[in-house]
């Protein structure tokens, strides 16, 4: 049996001393203890190191690393260093490196950077895990491996192409199956011979970057991408497993990046890891959307903060460094997302190269002078204080938002009807307006059953564009029992290869919705469209408007005038069964969207509440116990009015109903009976 | 001898039903019937089916498409299917594949992606021509043929290269004249074998995409290119005339598109098809331009409208719906301006791929209840009434602007002096201003000899930078004897290998203009030069401001003060013989520019309209009557005094001298006694 | 022994007639003669003419001009034309042709195209030189061998990484210590053979095109490019002193272009020419700093304005015409900066190709009528009049700033803090700050010995990121002996491998400055920091805002409120032996910056003058005399309180103390006794 609970609030980071001096490890391990580090991830990129040629593997210098690390109690997350390819493996094997959109095989690059269907990439990452989990597989310091590092990146090279091929004919009967399914008769694409597909690059069927001529082809060769990378994972985790049955194995994931399925990866994860990396001005709802994200790739398992900075980076345009306090209150806040580690990238700055400016616990000033290791020691402090108590614990949520990784790609693939039209920020929308009002939120995949969504009072699905068969009757099934649902335009359009439903938008949700989208208009970014609420406000529409047909449903907001649809509802409420499914023809201005979420949201007996809005309010549950972490993510001060007895557990005081004081970048945490 | 008058308005579009399953086929029937739809446009990306390999013919569906439409008594314009490769062929012949301008081959990919000198495609689009001319070329129902589809594009593989240079020495005698005419001593560009001439793309002589070291390579290879790709127009065209000697022979162009030189085109071709896609922010008077400009491809024969869309496309950033009423509009624009069809792409929405969005008269919802389907349906049933009432009409003008292929290429691979100076942008800013005054203009090559230019009382020639040997004289000539010629800065630069002529800028136009200037001066975008008439209002200009000195004309504007050249000429005119030079030394504002259209056209016994901005006023002859095309193209209620007694052809009331109201989008179509 | 002074101001440019007729030789001959242009640059494109084909040279024509030029009395500057390939050239042996940063090799194009270790290149260009040198290095006429022209870019091929790995093997010891110095084992890239090694275009480590993986790697091939192309440069030079030993060879530079580390090139060139092309909006400054960089590459021996245009350019995206007088004054602000020469790109336009907008001093009108010759003329007549009077005149400065192309590519390849950190702009800041209030300034390199900086009151070394072995050390014991020195954030952290300095940043230089940076914020654009002199105004800072403590030095200035770090010191000033040390710790307004160097200027008795905007004071000294030149660079009329009693060079008028009006473009050289 694998176990995923550390024991204690994993507190370390990334560390590489392999290129320091032996007497500067000395000084690290102090000053690490210092800080209350209890935790170094290793062995991220050392490959070569490790293996410095073909024939032979060399681990003298890891030996040494994890002694002495062994020595100093620290608990090692293991990496298996395959993440970015040795000189010799490039050199010797070109097949190893990857094939870019331009149609060019690299020759010796950066880092992600090998071919996940070359045979000798897979041979010689598979044997390294293979020799890494043998020898330290039985070492108990070694509570975790990290399996390559931030997975991504496609490769359309000519074994890339092959491969594909092989994964077609698995997931399509014929060759008259895929064409049917890509619709192929369109533009002369038919195939006669599964040696006809090649990969969808700019040699290929792209258009641009961002779309494709058969969107059904580009979408499978997503797909496949990810899926040949996860079994790189895979190949790479059952090597690991041969040697270790125990250990829980993970990969550091990046939040809503696009190119992987990480529902899909979750299964093979035995937990979620992510690197938390928000720009100066990432909204904070954007990030806490990112951890909820996350949390619900293992259905609300707690997960990994794998890395943040502790301060600075160096690869984004403008790198700002945390405030005092920041830091700490984005530690917390993963915490109160779901998170079980506190993790850095970096515990150690690099001498050179192109993260010689990326923040780290020690800086090259080599003291434990710098504000960033005294906030970092003060955080370590605290977290040691704090112990297990909330290990584990799970965010209790009502309202799930469906996120889909096919979706984000189809939707995206698509020519039309808005080029400004993304997925993500169409998510995001829909999550901050929750977020707003301090309401928690799980994401979940597409495909759960009815009995699965049931535990949600509202299932929010905006831009359900592509519906994999069966997804249109769960969420009829949960919604005439009793469920929820919201969603809006561009939903129910295609099928799962991205071929349009007949019948009339939302296609097989229209009986669901009780509306048929005659048309949508696509608004350019100077234009706006006038809205009203039955009972509520005026607002505006941006992006997309929807011109429909009332079929059942009721009209919440109706088109103001401006355009030849004035009058005709905007957003919609059904019911159906004994639940209701609410529409959203346009994108909402945030008024709108949070009279709208509010006028749902006071249907339910909802934990929520107001605050100012850098403020957030977040609850994990145990058994007896419900905390309560009250972060101020601004500069400035705020309070609050807080309705519940209980215990800080930052100060060990008792807390009472009444005004809370929150200055900066502060943190509560809120211990309640439950 | 080859039909060109359908006998009646072509009302239909593309219709591709292979996608669907038969029973869809009947009902299209019905709708397409009950829409009043006489014409179906087939086969157009049906390469694949129709040839499903290298040996082998299938021609079963279309037959049953043919079989249908036969029987539901639609006229049918049969395409020729080569507008897209099949994978088959560019799996087995890479060569058809194009390389293009980054210098890579494709592999499979889009659409229009033929390379033009590729012998393999040559071969098997002859072929593919000729079997179906063979098959379906007696067929009474066959109107037209369709060759390929909005040729366009370059290729620059080895076999272009070879190909360009054989096209070389056809037009030049020797390397040594073809060094002297490009000037190839610049830069040591010299060739001293026909082999070493390459073409100019990324890895070759280009300078950014737009620009050029040798221009006259370039403008030669443009040339040459359009030349090729007509070669395939040419290949089709006469394998189809081996077995059908009396239906007329299209493409569909595209307006103002560079790529390839369409009055060259439209000699080989039986009449002019083209596809309207104005954007939601295109001027109203950039579509009328697109039209008299198709129209003036054949001297004022009347054209076909092969495509527009119903409602909304799907490539444009933002795919905004046509309103209420806008498509009948610019269908009655079509017509007013030289048309004798009105088609759509398409009839029927795609189920799948990159156009699944574009609209159609029957779109994914299968339904004859859309307002798209009953907007069709409307215009159909008044189109029917129309019946072929100014079938063959001409647009009597006597104004002609000149565009020229090649001064498009070669103002634009010019290095300086304005980044922003662009071709058609220069043309459509004086089209304009005759617009709104709703004075009838053609669109003329640069070739017409004075006799020719004759019929006109004003040619416009802005930026006429390169002239062909001949043009300076036929001008001379035209207006010795009385004509009036309007031409601008960049004028009279260049001869027709680019070279510079030598003695002072106009060049050959020096006398005829009685001008010389001695210097251009660029004004980056965020400058303006003031100027003012001698008799009328102060205005601007910008982009270029020619330093000028009068050489026997007079000054009808100076530059006001901010530069050296203050008080010096901007706007002049020059008698000689018996006719007027106008030049103008600069971009002018549309205030000044609308004060020297008017002062021009004033001289002149022209009908002009005064109208509302978005009101045309547009006049077809038959030999007894003027048709008054008069549409008011925005979404706001205007009127119109307006003089001529008639009939207005869509209400069938007469029509008498006063106010007449025009709702938006209104149309009236007024005939009139010569 | 090589001469350098060439006994009069030459006044002159390109010329290049070949490609005209002889009738138009022999005119410009008289209207070159006319102008007074005593000089004449030829051959510079002429590869393809001198030598034909492989195995034969032809010096028919060169042998012409040459015999023209010398009838003329024109002295003559003779280019080894070997800065464009010619066909053959490039065809017969492809690997003369550079492969791009895409990787990708091309085929023939446009200019400075040859592969500079390509072994064909290297040979034939070699040869050329010989010959050329053979024939007519003994003409008196011929007074400077030009080689090739305006060398830079890059080339990525097979043969560059072979010939990188030999530079590679030169530079460093061991592959261990090029791991080392590379820090390769960041993302595994340590190399095990040399051959692993391959150029970082991107097929290899380059991170879009600014940034690198290994910037130790990126900045090494930088230097090896420059080094490659420089030994491009000697191959010539040595070629010709074969057979010339004492006429000086030059090539001309461009300022502060990026690709070669010119303070290592003028070592090899007998004197620095440059090419001078300020667009309509290039700051005054600007042009001024890139005369004075020019000057300090060979330690203030006076250059050669090799090209400035006479009014227009071609290649910028608008090329305003220079206004009457602009040229004139251009000219001499080069003289006043320490040029020797004023050329001309070009004596004669081109008649087509890509450059034939480029403005020359006869152009496409061919006649001494234009406004442009006749200011040529007028010039040429003042210079002739002027004669050798401040010939060889050095220009005396007390501040000396650093610039420094290691510190040019390492800055800007490293990844963070702040994306629009640019190496030019941080140096342009500085000298435009003494630049208004005209103090002369001198450009030295990085590896000056603190005697030679001795001369120099005050060093100013901005963004000195990267410091060489022995720059430290130098700084230090120049200010201990009394100098000042005046460097900025972004200083003292990485060594010559761009590895970050250990314990502090600005590391070797913290006891210098008496400070320690803890850190370094980056703000977007968007931000602002405000801060305040201690005795002076208040400002702001942007861009890069160090945190720091003071080590002994005091604080000039903190910053104000809007941070955390708001009162903490951003500019510092340290006592340093009997020297000091000034540090900024912000990219400062205008107002902070001219504020700081004004207080830092007024402890020296310098030679400084309060002037309009516009208008610049300079100075050059001979024995007995100071030339200053005063020049109104504006469009608009100034004047000028002047207290040196002298003679007006250009009028021969007494100069009094008092009021000195200053028109438009005015020019004055005041000659006054030392």
């Amino acid at each position: 049996m694998v176990k995923t609970n550390f024991g204690q609030i994993l507190f370390g980071g990334d560390y590489n001393p392999e290129q320091w001096p032996k007497e500067i490890w000395y000084q690290d391990m102090q000053l690490l203890t210092e800080a209350k580090i209890n935790e170094a991830t290793i062995n991220v990129f050392s490959w070569a190191q490790v293996q410095p040629s073909e024939e032979r593997y060399d681990f003298t210098v890891l030996d040494q690393i994890i002694d002495l690390l062994v020595k100093n109690k620290f608990k090692i997350i293991l990496a298996t260093a395959t993440a970015a390819l040795p000189a010799w493996l490039a050199t010797r094997y070109p097949d190893v490196n990857r094939t870019d959109f331009e149609g060019r095989q690299h020759r010796f690059s950066s880092r992600h950077n090998a071919c996940p269907n070359s045979p000798h990439f897979r041979y010689y990452s598979h044997k390294l895990a293979a020799q890494l989990a043998a020898r330290y597989g039985k070492l108990a310091n070694v509570i975790c491996w990290h399996v390559a590092n931030e997975y991504g990146g496609q490769c359309y090279c000519d074994n890339c192409a092959k491969a594909f091929r092989v994964w077609l004919r698995q997931h399509y009967a014929s060759l008259a199956q895929l064409n049917q399914a890509w619709n192929t008769n369109f533009w002369s694409h038919t195939f006669t011979d599964w040696d006809q597909i090649v990969p969808p690059n700019a040699l290929g069927d792209a258009i641009g970057q961002e779309k494709a001529t058969l969107a059904g082809l580009s979408i499978d060769y997503r797909r496949f991408m990810s899926d040949s990378i996860l079994q790189n994972f895979k190949d790479e985790r059952d090597a690991i497993r041969q040697f270790d049955a125990a250990t829980p194995i993970t990969t550091n994931l990046m939040g809503t990046f696009k190119d992987l399925d990480y529902f899909k990866w979750a299964r093979e994860m035995d937990l979620v890891s992510w690197d938390n990396y928000p720009a100066y001005n990432t909204p904070l709802s954007f990030t806490a959307m990112s951890h909820d994200l996350m949390r619900g790739l293992k259905g609300g398992q707690p997960f990994m903060l794998m890395e943040q900075t502790p301060s600075q980076q160096n690869w984004q345009p403008y790198n700002s460094l945390k405030k005092p306090g920041q830091m700490r209150a984005l530690s917390y806040q993963a915490l109160a997302h779901g998170a079980d580690t506190v993790q850095f990238f970096q515990l150690r700055q690099s001498r050179g190269a192109t993260e010689k400016f990326h923040g780290a616990v020690i800086s090259h000033v080599n003291t434990d002078k710098t504000r960033v290791f005294q906030e970092t020691k003060a955080l370590g402090q605290e977290l040691q204080q704090l112990g297990d108590c909330f290990l584990g614990a799970r965010v209790p949520a009502k309202v799930a938002i469906i996120f889909d990784w096919d979706n984000y790609w189809a939707l995206e693939y698509a020519s039309g009807p808005n080029v400004r039209l993304k997925y993500v920020a169409q998510i995001h929308q829909y999550y901050a307006a929750f977020y707003r009002r301090n309401i928690a939120v799980d994401f979940i995949p597409t495909e759960l059953s009815a009995a699965e969504l049931k535990k949600y009072d509202l299932v929010v699905a905006p831009v359900l564009y592509m519906l994999h068969p069966g997804v249109a009757d769960n969420l009829k099934a949960y919604v005439k029992t009793g469920g929820h649902l919201l969603t809006t335009f561009m939903s129910g359009i295609a099928d799962e290869h991205d071929n349009i439903f007949f019948g009339g938008y939302p296609g097989p949700l229209r009986d669901l919705l009780g509306i048929w989208v005659e048309e949508f208009d696509a608004l350019p970014p100077e234009q706006q469209q006038s809205l009203h609420f039955a009972q509520g406000p005026t607002g505006s529409g941006s992006m997309i408007c929807d011109v429909m047909h009332l079929e059942g449903a009721q009209a919440l907001a109706t088109y103001g005038a401006g355009n030849f649809y004035a009058d005709t509802p905007v957003i919609t409420n059904n019911r159906y069964g004994s639940g209701q499914a609410y529409y959203v023809g346009t994108q909402l201005d945030t008024k709108s969207l949070d009279y709208l979420v509010k006028t749902i949201s006071n249907q339910f007996n909802w934990e929520q509440f107001a605050a100012p809005s850098t403020v957030e309010i977040t609850r994990r549950d145990q058994t007896d116990y419900a905390y309560y972490f009250i972060l101020n993510n601004g500069e400035q001060a705020e309070n609050l009015i807080w309705q519940k007895a209980g215990v800080d557990l930052l100060t060990q005081q008792d807390i009472t109903p009444g005004e809370i004081d929150l200055p900066a970048f502060a943190v509560k945490i809120i211990r309640c009976q439950k």
